[in-house]
């Protein structure tokens, strides 16, 4: 068996953040399943599922990755690693303050599935600021985030502010 | 090609730490080489390089890891990596402070050598506060180390200080 | 007069973490009054007060503990441990984001009251992940939480779920 | 052209932690812009912004500074600091966790204007642990504010406890 | 038996906020001892033992205290806490980068004697940046120490600087 | 009286990080004075004081900035900005521990010299794990810091390579 790891997130929307960490996790694991988690309490997303599953399939396609896979779940992120054979979570880790709840919920996911690793890999320090919710809240007060996230994003984000 | 991690210290001496990160290491990996570097400019160590090399030899050997060897390095991290052909360096996180001079160095690392990754694993919590400049500091003050380190270390510790 | 201490929360639930810290505050105070707070403006509990107040006072009845008692308070936490003639607020440390916020609150609390000290503890590290709302979330998820909570909330954790 | 600064927040109350920091900030620029922002989407405001602007000009005159003004602004911050050419974002750290925070809409800002600063000072440690939020909950449970706000602002809380 | 507590440090030399957090400590505990660590491998002292032993008696004694006692201690501080049967470890925090070390410390220290508790207090904030080595070096620059340290270092600091 | 602001440091060697922050801070204040400190009690530099004045006057010419000079100090710095008249005091902030270390030291500065304001900054990120020591550490090891330090200061480090 070969090591097969999940990179959950809500993607809503994908950054150039979430992308680096996607090619950086490509070259680590044998294959790399980013899964797009469903049951969010969170308030009403920016884009559908999938709408989100679509964004990311083309632009994992942009970058030629033929070992990335995109799903959905729904439910605990450890129950679908153990149904996937994933052997490791993968997170990427900026700031502090993600760093500690990024441990508290691997302390948590390592007790209810021993065998699945919690493994954090930096994205570039270029992309060290950036976050979904920062990029809808520059969208949002009319800023420009060419080049904060995929020109799949940038086209979508547009029709939206269009249609307003 | 599949993907071989270091993972670099100084092990003196090995923790349970350490090996308990080991362990997790070698389950996403399909290659580990433990690399004791040679040229730290700390104190003079407790333990001889080649004796560092025998308790990690013993200790790993113990846990029947077969995908797990060890190796000693000088000069700079990247370039062993390289020699090496590994994917990727290998560094336990535990606490905050750790996690930040962490960051620094493999954004350096990045920086030398961009395809090397270095990845970050947590040990077990139960070892979240050890490090080898504490077992070093309760040992000289006489308190007991059992459970902290392996047995081959306590043996020589011990062997340590009937010398004395 | 001996020294009586207060330990405020909302333990909606009571985790295994926080039977953990009123032991080993029971210890060190002469008498550790359990403090529910009633004025949270968080969402709707999942369990109320009466109940969180027989859950406290089963698990510490479980534990032998004599010298602590249950109360419920509204409004400031410092007037209710004024009332109380207590001479500290009792709080648990475990992450660093935690360790900001109630450095904030003790600040302010000891500007409210200069006579009510606030006491830290560290609670076990093998709960050192644990919160209620951390719980709450997997439980929901319909992960396990045994071992996690005391057995009396595990029995109503159970029989809520009957219910669904 | 001299050095000008927009000290941007939303001052729902004004704290003497703020005054400390418009303070210190006008002894080092030309001019202090202190700019309130119209459009945050959190709860609904304790003072609406007209009386927010009433209660920062009249502690401003307060303190004689004639370099300070009052202003309010929608949308993004970096534009109005380019609108007023602004060289720099004064913003106060106080805690860790604010710093993180700081750091990230600091880079975000700085690539959507890359010619303005931002510019940290620190509060007096006197003022460390003070927030409006942390104001707005000791005020709504009965705790005493003074010393903590200016007297204009323990007026209009006063005014309000009367009303209710 | 009634709660007692060590707290330990190097007390070279004593500061206020050594001082502030004795006070405070001695209103939680019944019995305080004040432990000057002897085994310290830090470069030579500025003080004496014996000098630090009567600037910290000489301090506490103009407190009034009745309940605080000065001793020294070589070895592990557990087992000096174990010898005198203290139930606690008293330590102050302040900055996060302490609070860090002090964790490390108190869960080493658990493990070695599970049964003396670390209790950690604040310091008054106006002492939240004093550090015996801060003092130090500010002293040997010719800075003014006033206000920072009790009277009776002030004299034994004036006394050295005469002498050179 | 225009705002003048003192940029202290070691600069041993000089990086691209401390000539980003000069030329932010030559942005702020009206005139920037670089501060070499002399009677720093570390290890034996890399570059005498007198090299480091040349680089840096060598590398702000480079900038063609004619609102900043480069001087040297000895003893307490806000001793050296008093006699300097200046307003400020600036430093670069980066990683978190940083932070800390430099609240601290300005919350000592501004007791020492209230009328002085330490203002920090941010370098740009991919500058954010830049450190003379890291410098002198990859350079030592045979990495390449080609980027990372301006080209007067290559130049001397391979003078010093040939050399040996």
């Amino acid at each position: 068996m070969r090591a097969k790891a999940i990179y959950p997130g809500s993607f809503d929307p994908l950054t150039n953040g979430h992308l680096d960490l996607i090619e950086r996790g490509a070259k680590i694991f044998d294959h790399l399943v980013v899964a797009i988690l469903q049951n969010s309490e969170k308030a009403p997303p920016l884009f559908s599922v999938p709408e989100r599953v679509e964004m990311l399939t083309e632009a994992i396609e942009g970058l030629g990755l033929d070992n990335v896979s995109v799903a959905t779940f729904r439910g605990l992120l450890v129950e679908f690693a153990t149904q996937q054979h994933a052997r490791a979570i993968l997170r990427g880790i900026r700031a502090i303050s993600d760093y500690e709840y990024e441990l508290q919920m691997a302390l948590m996911n390592r007790r209810l599935a021993p065998g699945v690793e919690t493994v954090f890999l930096m994205s570039a320090e270029k992309y060290s600021y950036l976050s979904s919710r920062l990029i809808k809240n520059v969208f949002e007060l009319g800023g420009s985030v060419e080049g904060l996230v995929p020109q799949t994003v940038i086209h979508r984000l547009e029709a939206r502010a269009a249609k307003r």
